[in-house]
């Protein structure tokens, strides 16, 4: 095998995209295995709009990476090589790998891995999407948060992205009226006549707000908003009062230096409830959610959709595709 | 008695402050009481910032005041005339009066008026403010969306204000460690030396930012918002994980044609929980409220300050006064 490792390290911190100077490759050899150790080679890599954020010196919910560290990414991995009494060679399993071709698991980072189950049908890279942290933030941040009632009209930004595709058939699971936003006519295609919306705006047309209005005659009860910015203005401006915005991302200020400003008046007016939520908080009911996740899907009452970039080298354009939005579902990069 | 009332009429719809076109006066003449009717004279009117958000062609809570209406006002009056079963000459009533000098009780409206109490060493004006609608909001505010818990660190801007003073100082019968943001050092004084707060910060200062850093050394679970705008900003940035925001006012909003704007970015990092909630939204539990914020004040642990303009023609000044903060405590206009 080789003896080389591969990683993407943050070499400088972004000041908008991802360009060359801000991740770098490196080759350190792989270290001899000690005594409760374990080395996995990383199969999938998970591209999340969250590691822009870790890229950031500012406060937030995890340490940012520091400079000279490898990228923090989630990951699939299977293990090679094992002296770890927890693992063996050919586990599959699941974890923040980092963008790095191999991960060593010690006895103490060894609990922040998780074997996966082999499941028919069902490719080890779901295991990041529908049915890894994507499911389950959409999970929890509608039903938990948000707290949807049959017949209420739920609107759903960055609608066609792994969090908010799976946040609105939940929605629709749970009987809402759901209105997706997203930024391409493929997109939006895909949620209303795949996954199963009551609409889907293109909020890049000119007339995406009367658009918007006409598609929620009853003003919006629920926003799952993954955006920010102006789209989050929009549904803001039409919610209901008492209405719950579940704020679970922000993606349009991600790549700039000033955050995307919103007025908070309507929440005062309307009384809206607005929670940010972060996954990491319902660690102790993963298990059961990702259960519930796994059979919606099997009853085929999920769908979703996978972008993958094959190699390694990838990694970083992967990333700055979250944000010219040319992804579609999930996007993963493939080792 | 006088047969004429005098009214203050919304002539035209505000671009910033109250203008002399703004509100305009008028002298109908009283009409004489049909059966079910009774005419009280107005006492004190009450002048909240929430008549600049009436003003305003928006949506809101209530329908706004149309042009020509009689401006929205809290007041107390005194029944002067009586063919109105549920209420007798000198019957002390409070409710929507208008800016007017006499207000007609009809049948329909008659649940609307509240008959007061008399209670020793009381003036009737303090059922607009602390055993009021501003009391009653820093009550609900704080204790049901704040949710205070014993050794947490509350901020409250407008300290100075009829409903942020109420609110720190029932954060400190909570054990909240209280810290207060106004605009004077007088109101500073006032909240930290007289009412108990444990600091309050004047942010006309320049160094604000660093005296407030250095006076939440444990950082900010509970936000009882009235501003909006920078201030808010600044003290979402110091808030901890989970932290609540009690979101009762934005009036560094309210006279600007653009609302002020903040960023979301914290509630999401922070997992803040952020609600909008209007007093009216309470009313089955006012009663109670009512008597606790009473006994609270009779056993001293709730103090108040007035600052009363006397004369009917001084209301539009008054209103203007709650945006250049000249006023400290409860503002009212007594006839």
């Amino acid at each position: 095998m080789s003896t080389l490792n591969h990683q993407w390290f943050l070499a400088s911190r972004p000041k908008a995209l991802v360009t060359p100077d801000v991740l770098q490759l490196r080759e350190p050899p792989l270290a001899t295995l000690e005594e409760g150790q374990a080395l996995a080679r990383v199969k999938f890599l998970s591209i999340d709009p969250t590691m822009r954020i870790w890229m950031a010196d500012i406060k937030q919910y995890m340490p940012p990476v520091q400079i000279g560290e490898v990228m923090r990414a989630f990951g699939v991995a299977e293990v090679t090589e094992s002296r770890h009494p927890d693992f063996k060679r050919g586990d599959k399993v699941l974890g923040l790998t980092g963008l790095q071709e191999f991960v060593l698991i010690t006895g103490k980072e060894s609990r922040a891995f998780q074997k996966l189950p082999s499941i028919p049908f069902l490719s080890d890279s779901h295991f990041l999407g529908t049915l890894g942290v994507n499911g389950l933030t959409a999970y929890f941040g509608l039903l938990d948060v948000g707290k949807p009632q049959p017949g209420e009209t739920l609107v759903v930004s960055a609608a066609g992205g792994a969090t908010g595709s799976i946040a609105g058939q939940i929605g629709k699971i749970h009987g809402c009226c759901v209105i997706g936003i997203a930024g391409s006519d493929e997109k939006c295609n895909w949620v209303k006549n795949d996954l199963g919306f009551d609409a889907a705006i293109n909020y890049k047309h000119a007339d995406w707000k009367e658009q918007f209005a006409a598609a929620t005659p009853q003003g919006v009860d629920i926003n799952f908003e993954n955006v920010g910015g102006e789209i989050m203005q929009v549904v803001l401006d039409r919610m209901n009062l008492h209405g719950r915005v579940v704020l679970c991302g922000l993606i349009s200020g991600y790549t700039r230096e000033d955050p995307a400003l919103a007025s908070f008046a309507q929440v005062l007016i309307k009384r809206l409830r607005i929670e940010g939520f972060i996954i990491l908080d319902y660690g102790a009911k993963f298990t059961d959610a990702a259960k519930q996740l796994g059979m919606w899907k099997m009853a085929g009452k999920l769908k979703d959709k996978q972008t993958i970039l094959k190699g390694f080298d990838r990694a970083p354009e992967a990333i700055n595709m979250l944000f010219d939005g040319s992804s579609i579902g999930k996007l993963l990069v493939e080792l």
